[in-house]
């Protein structure tokens, strides 16, 4: 260890209780690691603030001697952004739990950092409100994380990305300094709207407190669908269809591909809503205020698209039940995957109208590299969004082929995900060297000792 | 002249056609000033580039003399950005006027700054599509001008603030670097969303020269109506019935005071849709999707509420032309207040919650300093934005009443209109120390010479 270290230790110990400053033996090993399924190091030391002062506090002293941190949520990133490096310190949100009771006049919440998803949701629903953005991880993705990584899910179609949940934020600067901002206005332009740098930016830029996030009316009626089709041309137009005859009822349109949907349902508990064999299957949901009447609406606009040959087959949900359970087939998808080791994954964004010749041509050029390849693909049709997974003995060249396609269709290497650790090797290809440049330029002006998330996104420049 | 502007001129002349550098005797009155109502000075030289490389030049070429320059979109902004201060250049996107056709299937459209607001949702409209930023200078406006200014309007309320419109910009620093990301992607995660920083930060960090925007389905149907309520807590209550029966139906919320419409009405061409002497008015509005029910379903429940007391009078429109005509009457009020020379005018928000005891309380204020003053209150009730005006003898006074009381009640000196140069002296009301000196941080990064709009928003530091 050290002089400044041990320097620092004495400083924090001199400020903050045993609780809050954990250090070698006391660090457990849940600190060093993600989701990204990569191992990180055991950190020697981790911060544990409850309030947005001790953050302030905390981040003032390792500025001062440019201890380098790695900021913890719920630690279910699948980038790499919170797996610790060595010499990292870990700065975790975790005791930042505090969450207000809605504003049911304003449709706002105000909650700190360390606040889970499903608890933000919860909170919402209990007030007769809905709270936009729903992942697989809301039982444990938190506040802060979601605002850095700006979070996308299932219904970005409806709501927006996370982005669009932030209407105001608090959040601490590498060298302590909190902006606070957190009136919650649906309008203010006055001045810079601070607030954005900080959504997205994967805690490079600061670490975010606390949000006052935007709430929408709850819901009368909820009713899915799950659609078997023979192309992803039919999703598409099947989409265009629910846009046009449901305007904003429509509040997911998800896609599962042809094998992923029956290797799935062999080993999954519940029956399967529909035999597998299909090209293509689609879990489209709509949200209405007509209980009496939206569920006929959807049915009727599905029933002319079978009509139409559009869709080949479908099950619409007729209870919370049958809802519930669509949805418990989507996310199976998840349990399969992580069931395979050594996969290669990517969340990748595609305009739909190149999906088709990028997902055409990356299969031919992954089975010419290895012919016992398998592809799964699923993921959020109605905004573009591909989750690709390949079961390859190739996996750097099947990597290299998905992301140069993914360029050169004008899509992006991280649709929801983020870029962390893990695939700041590819953003080259879909961000310029002046964009690059200009994201260095904030990185220098906010944090210009390095000490926030050092090396996610993108590595410093040479000084 | 200075000697390094003489050298600039030289290389400026060399480059670029006379229609390109006005200077002296060629330069408009017209680039002097904005709608602000205060004069500015008539600039020495105007710069107008036709493409981005050309802004890119100009650019660079100013930067490397630190020649300051005030960036013009349509010159309707009302808070001074675009009024000329001495020894400031112009450069005007007045040129930069191509559109792309949209893009059906992605429901996006790819503009130059310089094309107005109008042009843009035409474009839509003729596509089946709608733009879903409405404001009264939408025929002069310009896409790079409501970039800038992160424009509101009439229908924030379901679309959200112009922000929610960008899916990508193209912008050049003041070094003359150009950062193009219009892709156009719902969901894109890779690395820093750059676009941010240039929304709303009224032509400081940079000029915008492209965008890609987000486009919508076009309504079948759009059906409003004008009520006369007792009370603004009336008002309030209507919007919370309208929210919670038609959710994402109800697309505007629009109120206005006694005594503006009376002294509106009294001038008016057309005839009036209700009587004068209600204390409060509102013109709601819907766009839905079934246009042989949408209609019925906004006036069952406007008549619940008159039923149960919370609307006195109301009209709904039964045709395009009574619709048209119910919005003119709204608009109405610019031609009114633009009449009267020398009104105290602000464009504030309020939490719901608190604006009742702000508008009572300011009053009190206002007419305690002059007895005789007349107060004119409109605004987007929806979204807490009111645009607020005093027609008094104390203007000083007035401005210091309001902008405080706005600042206690936790609202936002400038909604919508921004900050420019007008506003700039109450923006430490709503913004912290520490915030302000984040937007300087900001500033010097991107614009370390202090050209761009300079003295826009907040005083450069101390150096």
């Amino acid at each position: 260890m050290t002089r400044p270290v041990e320097q620092l230790l004495s400083q924090l110990h001199a400020r903050f209780d045993t609780a809050s400053v954990l250090v070698g033996d006391a660090v457990d090993p849940r600190y060093s690691d993600d989701l990204s399924g990569k191992n990180g190091v055991r950190p020697e030391l981790v911060l544990r603030p409850r309030t947005t002062a001790e953050v302030a506090e905390m981040l003032r002293l390792c500025n001062d001697i440019g201890q380098r941190l790695v900021v913890h949520g719920g630690r279910t990133g699948l980038a790499g952004a919170a797996r610790v490096e060595p010499g990292e310190a870990v700065l975790s949100l975790e005791r930042m739990t505090a969450i207000e009771a809605p504003d049911r006049e304003a449709a706002t919440i105000v909650a700190e950092a360390g606040v889970p998803l499903q608890v933000v949701q919860n909170a919402a629903d209990a007030a007769g409100l809905l709270f936009g953005v729903d992942i697989g991880a809301r039982g444990t993705a938190t506040v802060g994380g979601n605002v850095a990584t700006n979070a996308g899910g299932i219904r970005v179609l409806r709501y927006g990305m996370y982005r669009a949940q932030v209407l105001g934020l608090e959040a601490v600067l590498a060298n302590g300094s909190i902006l606070t901002s957190l009136k919650g206005l649906p309008k203010d332009n006055s001045g810079y709207d601070l607030n954005q740098l900080f959504i997205g930016s994967e805690g490079t830029l600061g670490v975010v407190t606390r949000a006052c996030l935007r709430l929408h009316p709850k819901p009368a009626t909820e009713v899915n669908a799950f659609c078997a089709l023979a192309s992803l041309e039919a999703a598409i137009a099947l989409l265009g269809l629910l846009r046009q005859r449901l305007g904003p009822l429509l509040s997911a349109y998800e896609v599962n591909f042809s094998p992923l949907y029956g290797a799935m349902i062999a080993g999954m508990q519940a029956p399967a809503p529909l035999p597998a064999g299909a090209p293509v299957y689609v879990l489209a949901e709509i949200q209405g205020t007509e209980s009496d009447r939206d569920g006929e609406r959807f049915a009727a606009v599905l029933m002319q698209a079978v009509e139409e040959g559009v869709i080949d087959d479908v099950v619409v949900s007729q209870s919370p039940r049958e809802f519930r359970a669509l949805w418990d087939v989507r996310e199976d998808a998840n349990r399969f995957l992580f069931s395979i080791e050594g996969l290669v994954g990517v969340d990748i964004s595609i305009p739909l109208a190149r999906m088709a010749a990028f997902l055409r041509d990356a299969e031919v050029a992954i089975r010419t590299a290895d012919r016992n390849a398998e592809i799964y693909v699923f993921g959020h049709l109605g905004d573009g969004n591909l989750h690709y997974q390949v079961q390859t003995s190739e996996p750097a060249l099947a990597y290299d082929i998905v992301y140069r396609g993914v360029a050169a269709a004008g899509g992006a290497v991280s649709a929801e995900h983020g870029i962390g650790l893990d695939k700041k090797k590819w953003l080259h290809l879909v961000r310029s060297e002046a964009e690059i440049a200009a994201m260095r330029r904030l990185k220098a002006a906010f944090d210009p000792t390095n000490i926030l998330n050092p090396g996610r996104i993108f590595d410093a420049a040479p000084r």
